[in-house]
């Protein structure tokens, strides 16, 4: 199989190594009485919506983190982790999952009681920390989370030159993957997508051959859209202008995750132009 | 499509009836004095690992659950609700994921500050006590869960009519659904089953092409593998006589995950016979 294709590369390498040298200047300058990391600020409070573009986007307040601030240390010190094995990732041509970082840089910090990384929400929270730091996004970084999501539908996908029929697909489904920007949409012959919450209606709708009977791309999301569901389908309806119809649950979940589909996340505000689908529209369920 | 056949579909009601009914006789007999339902004790007490097999298999203890002790209504009000909910499935032909069996039933009792259930490990618990109880198996109650893991590699299966090509899945593989037992096999170029914990050590695997090389079915499972993937490395183990490798990461929980493929785990030793693979063998990771 082909590589995939990091064009970005060498341009990652660089903004990482800009991090590493800001905090090296400052090691070196005796004048300089702090260690500091800027980060975009990720919470409500630099969180906008953007009306015109339908779409929540994130604002451009900075919070720096001071090694010396005792409730900053512990932060900085998994920041310069994470940001340090991300960049022996790509510089080495490997790929990770978020998982695998969390594992492989969990230890007790010698001399201390004191894990460097007590969850995976932790190392989690540093991974998008580094994208708004540098401005790589985690796909960038090589790294990639777990698969979620299954697609049916009459849609040939070229991965990684595999050409796989969405139309021939059973009850099983193509997984999709944490990152699918290398997917070219070779054929298409789907008049809509259908974006579906739960894996039952999933599974009832491929019994009935709606996708078949009806041109339509379905896409299992199995409760709230992962990262690559979501690209998926803002590539899709992009590339190829299908209309997006939301079926969720008749519950505020549903209404949840529509909007997140619709208008991106808080967190991943910085991404919802590559995320979010404005156009989507729901269909609601009724119970 | 087809519907997937449920060939159990009569027998299965039949058992679910035979539940109810000793229920209906015991409230009807005023000699009664209290109501009472069977299941097959499920903890390590009526465990046996079977040598000759080379699986757990659960033995022949039975619990009663009464309506009157305080410490088994709930769980007795559970287990009938759940019965009936299935039975009803079964009957009208209709299939529904184990989640959704717990929010349809999911609510409080009126006049009282109690749920029927907490949380769906509740539900999920139930579903297995009605399956020990009946013996019908959650595919014959219609019930399935979320799909879990993916299959890359030389061999074509025919999903209800789709026949999907493992070889042209490029990085993304056919998700595996929770009920595989409709699969047929309809043709192998595999020699060998690698069955692999993590989906970062699958995306790298799919990456160097290893299942088109070494002519391997890649199954990952994405953790503790799920009972799809169970079932599917069953199958294709007995009836195309690959040999299976359990490729974990070299930790205690990696070898738990090796055990439960190869020997069953405890909460479904009733089922090890359909989805334990006893001649599966580890390949260590060394770290």
């Amino acid at each position: 199989m082909p590589k995939k294709e990091f064009e970005n590369d060498e341009r990652t390498v660089e903004r990482l190594k800009h991090l590493g040298q800001k905090i090296k200047k400052q090691l070196e300058d005796p004048e300089e009485g702090d260690l500091t990391i800027e980060t975009k600020v990720r919470s409500k409070s630099n969180v906008e919506y953007d009306r015109e573009k339908g779409r929540l986007s994130l604002g451009d307040s900075y919070s720096t983190r001071k090694f010396l601030n005792i409730s900053h240390a512990r932060k900085f010190m998994q920041t310069l982790m994470v940001a340090s094995k991300t960049k022996e990732l790509v510089e080495r041509g490997r790929t990770a999952s978020i998982r695998e970082i969390y594992y492989q840089l969990k230890h007790s910090v010698p001399g201390l009681d004191e894990n460097t990384f007590d969850d995976q929400d932790e190392s989690n929270n540093v991974v998008v920390d580094i994208e708004t730091a540098t401005g790589a996004i985690r796909e960038d970084l090589h790294l990639f989370a777990e698969p979620k999501g299954r697609l049916f539908g009459p849609i040939k996908i070229n991965d990684s030159g595999d050409i796989i029929d969405g139309m021939n697909m059973g009850t099983s489904g193509m997984a999709i993957n944490s990152i699918v920007d290398h997917f070219e949409f070779v054929e298409c012959n789907a008049d809509k997508i259908l974006v579906v919450e739960t894996s039952a209606m999933v599974n009832r709708l491929v019994e009935e051959d709606f996708h078949k009977e009806q041109d339509a791309v379905i896409i299992g999301t199995g409760g709230q859209p992962a990262r690559g569901a979501r690209r998926l389908i803002n590539m899709m309806h992009n590339e190829l202008d299908l209309p997006v119809y939301v079926f969720t649950d008749g519950d505020p979940w549903g209404y949840y995750i529509y909007s997140v589909l619709k208008s991106g996340s808080m967190s991943l505000a910085f991404q919802s132009d590559r995320l979010a689908t404005p156009e989507a529209r729901l269909i609601g369920m009724t119970m």
